[in-house]
C-alpha cells in the first residue's frame, strides 16, 4: 500500500484560495484520511471485528461517542496569507504547528487589510465584542479612506526607517496590525475540527470566519466522512445543560412524548441512533451515585485486606 | 494578596480519599480556584467591566460558551495509588504532567487489585467493551480465589527472581496487570473536567470510575462555582446532533411549541437562557453561507486591489 | 502537609517588576517549589531510597540527566503587561495558559513602547536577524520622535473611529505593534526553563530578553535550587556536536590529556561529575551498534517462536 | 506540486521491522521530509534569502541553533507491536498520537516477551535502574523457562475466565507486562529525535533502545539530512555544563590553546563552524548583565512617560 491519497484532496493541493482582499488558504499536504482514520479505530478493535462495520458508520460512531483519537491521525498541512490581528486569533489554538515569516529576518510587504463596505459596521450594542449593522455607506467610505491613508503613511515611514539603516526588528514596531503576514500551519483533523466550530461560529469575528470557511474546504476534501460526521454532530449540532433538559422533558410531556414513545414516525434516524436520543433526553439514572469518601489515614489503606 | 486559598480544598489536603480495594487519591496542592477563574477572564474584559458581573454567573458565562482558557488557570496536583490496567487508561489523557513509581529503580510492593464480589461481571451481550450482570456468587467467589492464587504466584515467583539477582527492570516483565503503582499526577482544571466527563461516564471501565469520583471530589473542593457549571453544562448535559434537533423541531411543533412560544411557565432559567436555548432550537441560519471558493494563482492574489 | 510555600516567592507576590517603558512582569501565584520537585522524583524511585540523597544533588542529578518531568511539578502564574510584538514572539512557546486582554471587548490603552536612545540601533551585518551598533544621538532622537509622533496619531484615530461607532474589533486593525496588551500567563517551570534558555540568550530580541530576565528572577525565588542547575546546565552551558568533541579530543591529546589523565587538579567536581565529564568526551563506544535491520513480512514475526 | 514523497521511505513503507521476539515496527505513512523543512524555515525567511543557502547546511544550521519548529513538520506514522511494559515508557512521550489495542474490545493473542539468554541480566551495582552482566547461561535458562512457564499459565487462566463468560475488561487483569500489544502512533520528526535521543542512550532500558534503532531508521529514510543533523548535534553530541567549561578552559590552557588559537589544522569544520565553537568555549561575556530589577507599584508604571 502507498500513502493514502484522497483524489478531491490532490486536486486541491496548491491551489490557492483567496480570503479576504490579499489573503488565501493553501493546502501544502495531508497525510491520512477517512481511510486512516478506520484503520487506526481498528487497531483499537484487534483483527476480530475488522469487516463488520462499514466505514462511514464507524466514523460517524466514533464522532458522537467522543472517540475523538483516530481523528487525530489524519494531518493537514495549509500555507496561509493572513492579516495580524487575524493571526493573534488563530493562534491560541496551541495543538498546531507553525513556521510565520519574520520581520526580524525579512522586510515586510506593502499589503494591509481594508475591510470591504459593507463590513464597516458599529460597534453591537447586544454583544460587548461583536459588530452590528453596517455603518451608512459615506460613513463607511471616509472611514476606509482614512484607514487606508494610514496603511500608506505607516509603511513608507517603515521604509523609510528601514533605509536609514535601523534595524528590522525596531523598524517594524509601528506596522499596524492589518499588515498581511504568511505562515506554514500544521493540524490534526480532531484539532481543527475544534479549530472550526469556534471560528465558523457567529460570534467569531468575521474576518477569521472567512478563513475557517476556506480551511473547512479543505478538510471536507481530505476526509469527507470525517467532515460529514463533524457537521452532523459538531458545527449543526447542540450542547444542551441539564436545565435545558429538564425544560424539554417538561415540553415534550405536555404533548404526551416521554420516554416510551414510538418515535419512528418523526424521523429517519435508524432505530440504535433513536435509541440514543431518548438515553440523552431521559437519562436512565440522573446522576451516578456519588458514595460519601471518607478520608483516612494511609496506613489503614496499605493495610487493608 | 497571598496565594488563592479554598478553605474546602484546605482541609482536603493530604487525606486519602480511599479508592478500590488498595488504592487512594490524594490532593497533595492546588492552584487558584474560582476567584482565580474570574480574575483571569477579566483581564481579558480590561478594567471596564470589572464590577458588574457576579462571580457565579461569569463563571456559568464562560463555561456555556466555552470560554475554556480561564479554567486552565486552576490546577490540582494530585497523589495516588492505582493498579496499573488503570494507569495505562488514565495516561492517555496527555494534557497531565506526571511521575510514577518506576519498577526500575524500586522493587514494588505486594498489592495487587481484587475486585469485589459483585463486580465479577459477565461480558455484556450489547456493549463490546463493556460488562454485564454479576456472575453468580459461587462461580464469582471462584473467580476471585483463582484470581488471588495467582497473584501470589506472581509476586513470589518475582521476588524470587530478585533473590537471584535478575535486574528489577527485567524480575518485572511477568508482573500483572492489577499490580498498584503510584504516582504524581497534575492537570489543570479545563483538562480534569475532560477527564471527569470521559471516565464518570457509564461507558468507562468500572474500575476508573471509581478514581474519577474521588478527583471530582476534589475539584468540587478546589473550585466549587466551576464545578456546579461543569456539572450542569458538562457531565449532566447532552450533545445533540443536528438530526436529533431536526427530530425535537417536529415533536415539540406536534405539540404547538415553537421558537414563538414564551417558555417561562416551563422553567425557572433566566429570560437570557431560555433564549439561549431557543437559539439551539431554532438556529437563525440553520448554516452559515458557504461560497464558492474558486482557486486561483498566487498571482492574481499579490496583485489584487 | 499545608501548600508548598517559599519565602523568597511570597516576598514577589503582587510585586510589580517594571520592564521596559510601560511593561511589568507580576508573580501572581505559584504551585510548588525545591521540595517539590524532590517529592515527585522520589515517587519514582519508591520508600527505600528517600533519605539517601540530600536535595540539591538530587536535583542538580534530575537536571543534568534530562530528568525533565519532576520540575513540570512546579507551576509559576505572572501577569504581565507587554508590547504586542513581543507577546507575538512570546506566544510561540504552546505549552503556557494563557487570557489575554481582549480588543474586542475593551477599548485599548493609550500606552506604546518606544526604545531608549541607546536602542535605537542599526541592522546587523553579520546577522540577519539582530541589531548592530546604536545609530548616532541625532538620528537616533529624530527616529524616535517620529515613531512617538506616529504612536499618537495611530491612537488618535482609533479613539476617532470608536467614536463614530466603529465596532472596537474593527477599529483597532491599524493600531501598531508597539501598543501595550497585558495577559495571564501560566507555566510550569520545565518549560519556563526552556523559555528562558531562547529568550535570555543574546540572539533573542533586546525587549523579550528584558522579561526574560524578570521571570527569571521570579522563577530563581520560588525554586532557587532548580534554577542554580538550570544555570549550570542549562544556560551557561553549551550543547558541542560530535565534530566539536572529536576537535576537542585532538586538541586535549596535543596537551598530553586523555581519558586516563586525572582531573582532579584542574577543577573542583567531585569525583562523579569528572567522570560523567569524561565519559562526554571519551564516550565508551562512540556510536550504538545498529544492527541491519532486515524487513519481513508479519507472517514471519506472528509465527516466530 | 504533488506530496513531498522519498524514493527511500516509499521502499519502506509497509514493511515490517522486527524487533525483539515477536515485535515489529512498520513505517504506515510520512508526511514531508528534507524538502519540507526547508519550506517552511523560508517562510520566516520570507522571499529575498530563497537560493541563498543550500538545503544541507540550512537545514544543520536549523538544528544546531535550536530552530526545531521546521522539524515539526515532518510527522511519521508507525504501526508497532511491542510488549506492555516497554508502551508504559514509550507512552511517557505526550506529544503523539495514539491508537491502541484494547482489552476491553478484543480479546488479547498468546504472545509475551521472552528475552535472549544473554539478555538475562543480573542488577547493575552501580546504576539502580540498569542491568549489569549476563548471568551465568545456567542461571539464565532456568529464569527464562520459569519466565516462559508463568506466561504460558497466565494465558491459560485468561482464557478460561474468557470462557466462563467473565467480561474482557476484568478478565485481562492478570495478564503480565510481558504480553504484546499494538498501536498507531504518530509524531513529528522534532519530537521524534528527542524520542530517540533519550530510547537510544545506553540508560534506556534494552527493550525500548530495539525499538528506538527502528524507529530511527524509518527516520532517516524520510528525511537523511536531518537525520544526519540530529546524530552530529543532538546523538552523538553532548551538553557539557558551566563548570565542564570552565574545566575544559584551564586544560586547554595548559596546552597554550585559548579563545585566539587558530583551531584550523586540527578541524575540517568551515571557519564559520570554528568560530561557533570557540564562541561555545569563551563566551564574550560568561553571564548575561543581571539589572537589578527593583519592585514598583502599578501606579508608578501606568504613569510612566
Amino acid at each position: 500500500m502507498a500513502h493514502n491519497t484522497v483524489p478531491a484532496a490532490e486536486a486541491l493541493l496548491d491551489q490557492y484560495l483567496p480570503v479576504l482582499d490579499h489573503g488565501f488558504v493553501r493546502l501544502v499536504d495531508y497525510l491520512g484520511g477517512d481511510a486512516r482514520i478506520v484503520q487506526a479505530a481498528r487497531v483499537s478493535y484487534g483483527e476480530g471485528t475488522k469487516s463488520v462495520r462499514e466505514d462511514k458508520a464507524l466514523i460517524n460512531y466514533l464522532y458522537r461517542n467522543l472517540h475523538t483519537s483516530p481523528f487525530e491521525q489524519v494531518i493537514l498541512t495549509f500555507h496561509c496569507k493572513l492579516p495580524i490581528f487575524v493571526a493573534r486569533q488563530w493562534i491560541r489554538h496551541r495543538t498546531a504547528r507553525l513556521n510565520e515569516l519574520s520581520g526580524r529576518y525579512s522586510v515586510m510587504g506593502d499589503e494591509f487589510y481594508l475591510p470591504d463596505l459593507g463590513r464597516v459596521q458599529s460597534q453591537s450594542t447586544e454583544n460587548k465584542q461583536a459588530s452590528g449593522d453596517s455603518l451608512p455607506p459615506d460613513t463607511a467610505r471616509k472611514v476606509l479612506a482614512a484607514l487606508k491613508i494610514e496603511q500608506g503613511h505607516a509603511y513608507s515611514h517603515y521604509r523609510e526607517l528601514i533605509g536609514q539603516g535601523v534595524a528590522r526588528e525596531l523598524a517594524r514596531i509601528n506596522l499596524p496590525l492589518s499588515l498581511y503576514t504568511e505562515w506554514y500551519w500544521q493540524i490534526d483533523l480532531h484539532n481543527l475540527f475544534h479549530f472550526l466550530r469556534l471560528r465558523l461560529d457567529a460570534h467569531a469575528q468575521y474576518e477569521i470566519r472567512q478563513y475557517a470557511q476556506a480551511l473547512g474546504r479543505c478538510a471536507q476534501a481530505v476526509a469527507p466522512l470525517a467532515y460529514e460526521a463533524f457537521e452532523e454532530h459538531g458545527l449543526y449540532g447542540a450542547r444542551l445543560s441539564r436545565s435545558e433538559l429538564k425544560l424539554l422533558r417538561r415540553l415534550l410531556a405536555a404533548a404526551g412524548i416521554d420516554q416510551d414513545t414510538d418515535l419512528s414516525p418523526y424521523s429517519k434516524l435508524p432505530r440504535r441512533r433513536l435509541g440514543e436520543f431518548s438515553a440523552k433526553l431521559w437519562p436512565a439514572a440522573v446522576e451516578p451515585a456519588k458514595p460519601e469518601i471518607r478520608p483516612v489515614d494511609r496506613g489503614e489503606i496499605d493495610s487493608a485486606e
